[in-house]
C-alpha cells in the first residue's frame, strides 16, 4: 500500500546517460530514457507490438526503439513509427509524468492530471553551490513504511551503528514528534556528550576541535509519500547547539528518498549534503564512502524484520514514544491511500 | 499448452554417453539413457520402490539401476530385479517411445501407441556426408511459442544481432508467408546489398570476394511440434540469388528444435548445416561458436519478454505481417492441441 | 508434520558461543543464545518492539539485547528493560525449554509444560571418556522423514556410498526389524566378508589386520522424534562378530539427529562416537573428515527423492522387508502426532 498520486524518486541521471533503465517502480514496469541531451521520458516497459521491454531498446532521433522489431515509440506513449509498418492504429502504452530536478529523476506512478512538478518540495540543499551532496542506491526487501519507521527513530544508531555515529546518549534524549500538515518532524537534542566517530571526523574536516563535548542534534523530517531528511549535527557544547553560530558547528542534512518497488521491496536512495566545504570533492566522496558503509548496516535488520513481519502477520506491534515519528508518518500515508482509493467527489475526514 | 503427441528432440548423443540424464520434457520427468551400446531408452524418473529419480543411478546389463537401493528397471518400465526381492509385483513406470535418429534422441511424450518413428521429418543435411553440423544446447524461460515467433520473424536480427547478421535490408523487405499442410513457409529475399559481418566471413571460408553486392535470402520453415529451419544464404548480386549456382554462394540451414520444459521454459537446439567444406572441422567450430554468441542475444529478450506477458496476461499482441509466422504457426498448434484434448471419436475441423 | 512435544536437537554450543544463533526448528523462528556461561535460553526470533529477529543482537548482563532499538529481553520472554521506556506492559514472547546435555543444545518446540529433560534419552558414548566423538551438520531439503528412511534402510549404502561403506553384502543379508515400544531395531549381520575401505582404515586404526575376511553388523535403533542411532562395526571373523572380544573389533556407533526446520527441510546432525583410541585427536578428525565426505554423498538423492515426491503425491511407494524400519517408524511417529492433536483428555488407540 503506497499513495501513487505523488512524486517519487525513480533514479539518477546517472543510470540513464548510456542507455534506457527498466525499473518498477510502485508495481509498474516502467522505462526511462534520454530522448535529447537534458529531456527525460518514462513509459511502460512494454512494447505494444510483442510485449519485450522497451529497456532493452535504444534511443535515436528523440525516440526510444524497440530492441526486438524496431518499433519506434514518442515519448507519449505513441508509436511513431516501425520499419514497412503502418502504425496509426497501434494501441497506446502509458507514459508517466517525469521531471528532472535537484539531481534526481521523479516520477508521478499515478493519475498523470494530477503530476504537477510544483509538488516536489523545494530542497535548498540541491540548488545552492554551498552546499555539497554525495549519495547512492540500495535495493533492499522491506515494506516501504519499514525504511520510514527507520529515519524516523534514530534510537537505531546506538545498535545497528554503534561504530560510527551511535552512541549511548541517543537513548537517553527523549525525541519529540510533532505534526504540521502533511509533515511529521521528530527532534532529538544531546547536550555536551562525546561526539562518535563519524562526528569526530566532521569536526576535523571542518576545522574544529574532535576532542570537546558537543551538543548534538538529529531532526527528522518525514514528508509524503516516502521522504526523510535529517538535520544532523554537533556543535561545540555551550555554544547554542543547532542554533550555534556555523564557526561551532559541523552539520548536515541527511538525504532519504524511498521508493517502493513492490510491497516488500524499495530503492532507496540515500546520501548526505553538507554546508561546508562544498567544493571538496575528496570529502564528498570519503563521506559518502562512510554514509555507504553505515546505512548497508540497515540492510540485513530491515529483510529480516520483513520476514518475521510477513510470518506472523497477526502481531501487533509496540508504538512508543520513539516510535511516534513513525506511527505518525503512517497516519499521514494511510490517509492519503484512502483518498486515492475514493470515488471521485467523496472526501475522506483527515 | 503444446502438443504431446508429437517427436521432440530430448538430448544429444554425448548427454547421455557417461551416464543417464534426467530431463524434463512438457512436463514430464524423463531420464534418458543407454541400455546397451547403439540403443537408446526413456522412462518416467521415478523409482517405484521410494521415487528416487532414475536418473541418479547406472546401467547394468541393460537395465537401469535405481542408485538409491538397487532396483533394476527394464526398458518398458517393469521392474526386472532387486536385491533379494520379489519384484513381480511392483508397479510398472511409464517408458516413453524414443529413437536416436539423425544425431539427436527424439522422445514422444503422449500417447506411446501414436508414436511412429516415421512422423519424424526427414533431414537432408544430417545423413548426407556433403554437409556438416555444428550446434548446441540453451535452456531459457520462455514459453516455446515465443522461440517460434522469434524465429518465424527475423526482422529481430536487424535488432538483437545488428553486429554480426542484422541489416536495415531485412526490415526493408517484406516477407512472403505461406502455409502448405502443417508447414508454415516465412521467405524474404534482399536484393543487392551489403553482406553483413557473419555473411562475410561465409563467403571468404567459401572462397569467394566478401566485399560486392549479394543477393540474401532467408526461408523460415515451422513444421510441428516446434522446429524451425531456415535456409539462409548470400549469392554474388545477380546471379540468381537463392537458385544461383553454388560457385556464387554461401548458404547454409539454421537448425532450430524447440523443446517446451515446462509452459515458460524450453531447451533450446541450435546449430548450423552446410553444404560446403563439410570436412573442415574448425570451420565447424568457428561456425559454431559465432552462432552461439549470436544466439545467446536472444535470451534476456525472450525472458524479459515472457515476464512482460505474465505480468500483463490480459494484453492483446499485435499481429503484423512480419508477425505471419509466428501467428500461422500459433493456429497449426492450437489445432493438434484441440484434437489431442477431443474424446477419441471426434474430430476438430481444420 | 512432526511431533512438537519433543526434544530436538537445536544446534551445537560452538554455535552460540560468540552470538546468538536464529535458527528455525520444527516451524519455530527460535534464537538460541548464552545467556550466561553455561547457561542457554532459547526464545522466539522476533522482538515485541517491532518484529525485528533478536538473533542479530547480542548478550548483556544475561540479557538478550535487541540490536535494532535496545530492547533488554529475559530468558523467559519478558521484556527487562528498554532505554528510557517502562516495559511492564510490553507483551512476552515465548520462550522454549533448552537443555545443554551430551554436546548438544535440545530444544522442546511444543507445550512448555511437558518438557521433560529426563525424556532426552541416555548416551552413553557422549559422558564417558573412553568414546571419543566427532560430527557435523548439513541442512538438507527433505522431509525428516526421508533420511529416517534412509538411516533405518542400510541397503542403499551399497549404491550411494558404494566406494567407501557400500558392499555387495548387504544387499544379500536380510535386515530384521523388531520394534519395543517406541523404539524401532533395525539390525543386519553378514558373516566372512570383505571390508570395505572405510572399515579396513579403522581396523588399521585399531591395530588390526585389514586384510582378513570379517562379520559385520548393522544395528540402526530409531527413538522419537527423529533420532536413528547405529551400531556398526566388524570383527574378524568367527571371533562371535557384534559380540567378539574387543581386541577383534573396530566399532562405533553412527549418531543421527534430524531435526525438521519447515515440512520439507532438515537439520542434519551427523557423527560418530568410537570406543577405541579416544584420546586421539587426530584419528577424530581423519573420521569425522571421511564421514562428512560420505554423509554428503546423499544430500542430491534425498532432495530429489522430495522433488519426485512432491510432484507426485498421489503415488503410494512400496513397503518392502528393507523399509520395515522407516514404515514402523513412520507408525510411531504417526500415534506420537495424532496424541498431540487430539483434544485433552481423550486418548488415542496404539
Amino acid at each position: 500500500m503506497f499513495p501513487k498520486n505523488a512524486w517519487y524518486v525513480a533514479c539518477t541521471p546517472d543510470e540513464i546517460a548510456d542507455k534506457p533503465l527498466g525499473r518498477m517502480v510502485c508495481g509498474e514496469r516502467i522505462v526511462f530514457y534520454r530522448p535529447r541531451a537534458g529531456e527525460v521520458a518514462a513509459l511502460e516497459d512494454f512494447c505494444p507490438h510483442r510485449g519485450a521491454p522497451l529497456s532493452l531498446g535504444f534511443v535515436a532521433d528523440g525516440r526510444l526503439v524497440c530492441g526486438y522489431h524496431g518499433l519506434e515509440m514518442g515519448c507519449d506513449g505513441r508509436t511513431v513509427a516501425m520499419p514497412a509498418q503502418r502504425v496509426r492504429g497501434f494501441p497506446c502504452i502509458r507514459s508517466f509524468p517525469v521531471v528532472e530536478r535537484y539531481g534526481f529523476i521523479w516520477v508521478w506512478p499515478g493519475e498523470a492530471d494530477k503530476a504537477d512538478p510544483a509538488l516536489i518540495h523545494h530542497l535548498e540543499w540541491a540548488d545552492n553551490p554551498e552546499w555539497a551532496y554525495g549519495g547512492g542506491l540500495y535495493h533492499i526487501n522491506c515494506d516501504y513504511r519499514l525504511m520510514v519507521d527507520n529515519l524516523m527513530d534514530l534510537t537505531h544508531e546506538t545498535y545497528v551503528h554503534s561504530t560510527s555515529i551511535g552512541q549511548k546518549e541517543i537513548d537517553e534524549a527523549p525525541p519529540v514528534t510533532t505534526v504540521e500538515g502533511d509533515t511529521v518532524i521528530t527532534a532529538r537534542h544531546m547536550e555536551n556528550v562525546q561526539a562518535p566517530p563519524f562526528w569526530r571526523a566532521a569536526l576535523r574536516a571542518n576545522e574544529l576541535a574532535d576532542d570537546v563535548p558537543v551538543d548534538r542534534w538529529q531532526i527528522c523530517r518525514f514528508t509524503p509519500p516516502s521522504h526523510v531528511l535529517i538535520e544532523v549535527g554537533v556543535a561545540h557544547a555551550g555554544h547554542g547547539g543547532y542554533h550555534a553560530d556555523p564557526k561551532y558547528k559541523a552539520s548536515s542534512i541527511v538525504v532519504d528518498f524511498i521508493t517502493p518497488e513492490t510491497e516488500t521491496s524499495i530503492w532507496y536512495f540515500w546520501g548526505m549534503a553538507r554546508h561546508f566545504k562544498p567544493q571538496d570533492a575528496a570529502l564528498t566522496a570519503t563521506i559518502r564512502e562512510g554514509q555507504g558503509k553505515i546505512f548497508a548496516e540497515d540492510l540485513e535488520m530491515l529483510e529480516q524484520q520483513q520476514r518475521n513481519l510477513l510470518a506472523y502477520p497477526e502481531r501487533r506491534l509496540l508504538k512508543l514514544n520513539i516510535d511516534a515519528g513513525g506511527v505518525q508518518s503512517r497516519r499521514i500515508l494511510d490517509r492519503l491511500i484512502a483518498a486515492e482509493q475514493q470515488p471521485a467527489g467523496e472526501t475522506v475526514p483527515a
